[in-house]
C-alpha cells in the first residue's frame, strides 16, 4: 500500500505543469527513498528527472517499491482540480490498476478524491553518473526564462558562453542577431536575485531553444536555476524543490552540421 | 411609456452575461411588479427565470404591461459599452419597435444612448408552481462554480447526492472518476462562506454538467447559490440579486438510459 | 555614426506598439533635430508622423542625417525583449546596413544587444502645412479609446460632432444606433481627466472606426489626446510624448457615397 501526504499540494501541481510539456506518459517510481520519475521527451532528445524525497512528505508510507504509469495530461487535469492551498494525498493499493489523488481544503470543509487509471509503460532507467562540469551558472529562474523566451523571437538555437565575468546567451535568425550578457553578481539584497558563476574553464555550447523553453516551465518551483555545462556532456538545467528534491532536465549540445532539431 | 432607472447598472450587465450563454432571443416583460424574463434554452432543456422588482430601481415607470423581444447577444454588445459605475436607464415609447439603453457616468460627464431594434418572439409563459423540495443546499457560488468546472474536465454528468452531513458531487469519464464532498458548515466568519443543508430526506440526482456550467455564469450576481432538489422535480439553481430579485435556472434530472443530452 | 541613448526605454516600446498596427515598413529619419518618422498606412489612407526631439535623449549623437528603413514587426520583436525599466540605445555606423538596439537593465547586471538588418524603402516626405481647425477637442486618451472600441461593436464609422457644450460620437449598424456625448469639463481634480473644447464653428465629420481604433493604440504614450477637426482637412489625432515630441495620426473624413473604406 502506498499513501503519500503532501501538505503543500500546490508543489505537485507545479511539478506536473513543469514536465507535461515535454513528456506525455511516464512511470512514477515510489520507494522508501521518495517519489521519483525519469523520462525521455517524446522525440527522445531531452531527459527529465524528478525527485521528491520521502522526508518532504507529512506522511510517507510505501510498503514496497511501486512503479505507476500515468498519462501526464490526465494527471494534470485532475491536479488542476486541487486548490492551491489544498493538502494532496496520493494513494494506491497493492496490485491496483488505479491511483487516487485526494485533495483536502485547509479548513477540511471540502474533500475530493480523484481516481485515475494507470497505464503499462515500457521504460528503461538510465544511470546518470555524477560528472564534473566546466562551468556552473546559478541565476534567477525568471531571468533565464525571460532570456530563452526573448531569444526565441529571433532564432531557433541559443549559444551559451561562460566566462569568469558572466554568461552570454546568443542567437541569430532571419531578422538579425541577439546577445544577452548577464554579469556575475553576488552582492544582491535578496539571495534569489544573485547570479553566480563557478568556472573551471570557459565553455561555449549550442542548444535548441525549443527545449530550453520547455525546461523553463519549471520556474514556478524555484527562484533560482542552475545550469551545468561541459563540452562533452549534456547540459543539466536544475530547479531545486525546497526541502524535497529537484527537477533536472538534460539536453545534449548541438554540434556543427547538426541540423536534425531545426524546425 | 417605459422608463426604468437602475443606479447600479453593472447589475444589468451581469444579468446579461449570466443568461446569454443559454438563451439567444427572449422577451423581457415589464409590469408594475418589475422587469422579468422567462425563457427556455435553445435546446429546450433548461429554463431561466429572472425577476428584478420595481422597488430595486431608482425610478420605475411602466404605464402598461410591455413585452420586449430582444436578441441577447446584441443587447450584451450594447451593455458592454456601459461603464461598471454607470447608471443605466431602459426607455421605450408605447408602440415603438426599439428600446433605448442610456448610460450615465457617475460624474455626468459622459452620456450614451444606445437604441436597439426589438424583435417579435413567440413564447409561452410557464406557470411554475411552488414546490416542496427533499433537500436544499446553500453554498458559496464560487465553490459551486469551481466544482462544476473541475468535474467537467473528467466527465459529462454530475451526480449530486445530499445527506445530513454534506453534499457530494460525483462524475466519471474515460480517464477516471471524481467525488467532491462539501461538508455542512454554519460557523464561518463570513456568512457568504457558509454551506447549509436543509434536508427532508436523502436525494441523489444526475444532471448534465454542460447546463450546470452555464448556470454558474450567474455567480458574479451573488456570493451564495441555492440548489433545491427533489426526485420528481427539476432542480432549481437560484442566485439572489440583492434587494431586487433573483435569477433561477431549472433543469430536469437525467434518468437512466437517458442519453439524449450526452455530447 | 549614430548613438541615441534613451533612459526611459519603455517609451520606444510604446511608440512601436502605437504604429505597428498601421505601418509595416518605414524609414526612421535621424538628424540634429531628432528621431522622426513619417509613413502612410499600407492602404494609403492614414498618415502617421512621429517626432522624438534630440533634447529628450540622455545622449544624442548624429554625425550626419540618416534614414534607416526598418520592418516594424521585426523591430517590435526586438524591443519587446527590453525590460520596461531598461535604458535603450540605438546605434548605427555610417554606411552600415544594420542598426543595433542595446538594452541595459537598471542595475547594469544584464546587457543585451540586438542587431537588425535595415531595408531600402522608397518614401516621399509630405510637407504638412500648419492649419487652422474649426474645432479642437482635448480629452482623456483612455476615454477616446474606450469610445472608439465601444462604437465598433455597433457600426463601422463614427460621426464626430463638436458643439460648444461637448463632443458627440455616433454610429449606426445592423443592430441599432449609438450616441456618446462627452461634455466639456475643465474643473476636474486631475488635469489629465479634463475634456476641453476650443471651437470656432460647429463641425460634424465621419471617419472609419477601423483607423480610429488603430490610432488609439498610442494611448499608453499620453493621458490626453487632441483631436483637431475641419471640414476640408484630414482630422489630426495627436498624442504628446512628454518632453520629447508627439505622435500624430491624419485621416481624411469620409464623404457621402464614399464607400471604398467599408470593410
Amino acid at each position: 500500500m502506498l499513501e503519500l501526504r503532501l501538505v503543500q499540494g500546490s508543489l505537485l501541481k507545479k511539478v506536473l505543469e513543469a514536465i507535461r510539456d515535454l513528456v506525455t506518459d511516464a512511470n512514477f517510481d515510489c520507494s522508501g527513498t521518495g517519489f521519483s520519475l525519469q523520462a525521455m521527451d517524446s522525440s527522445h532528445v531531452a531527459l527529465v528527472a524528478l525527485l521528491l524525497r520521502s522526508e518532504g512528505f507529512e506522511h510517507y508510507r510505501c510498503d514496497r517499491n511501486l512503479s505507476m504509469g500515468m498519462n501526464l495530461n490526465n494527471m494534470a487535469k485532475m491536479l488542476r482540480c486541487a486548490g492551491n492551498d489544498d493538502i494532496i494525498t496520493i494513494k494506491a493499493d497493492d496490485g491496483s490498476d488505479t491511483v487516487t489523488f485526494m485533495f483536502e481544503s485547509p479548513n477540511q470543509d471540502k474533500i475530493a478524491d480523484f481516481e485515475m487509471k494507470l497505464m503499462d509503460i515500457d521504460s528503461e532507467h538510465l544511470g546518470i553518473p555524477d560528472s564534473e562540469y566546466q562551468a556552473i551558472v546559478r541565476m534567477p529562474s525568471s531571468e533565464f526564462s525571460r532570456i530563452c523566451k526573448d531569444l526565441s523571437s529571433i532564432g531557433d538555437t541559443v549559444v551559451i558562453s561562460v566566462t569568469k565575468e558572466g554568461v552570454k546567451f546568443s542567437t541569430a535568425g532571419d531578422i538579425g542577431t541577439a546577445n544577452i550578457v548577464c554579469r556575475q553578481n553576488k552582492t544582491v539584497d535578496k539571495p534569489e536575485e544573485a547570479t553566480i558563476i563557478e568556472m573551471q574553464e570557459p565553455v561555449s555550447l549550442t542548444f535548441a531553444l525549443r527545449y530550453m523553453n520547455s525546461f523553463t516551465k519549471a520556474s514556478p518551483l524555484s527562484d533560482q536555476v542552475t545550469i551545468s555545462l561541459s563540452s562533452e556532456l549534456p547540459v543539466v538545467v536544475e530547479y531545486k524543490i525546497a526541502e524535497m528534491g529537484y527537477i533536472r532536465f538534460y539536453l545534449a549540445p548541438k554540434i556543427e552540421e547538426d541540423e536534425e532539431m531545426k524546425s
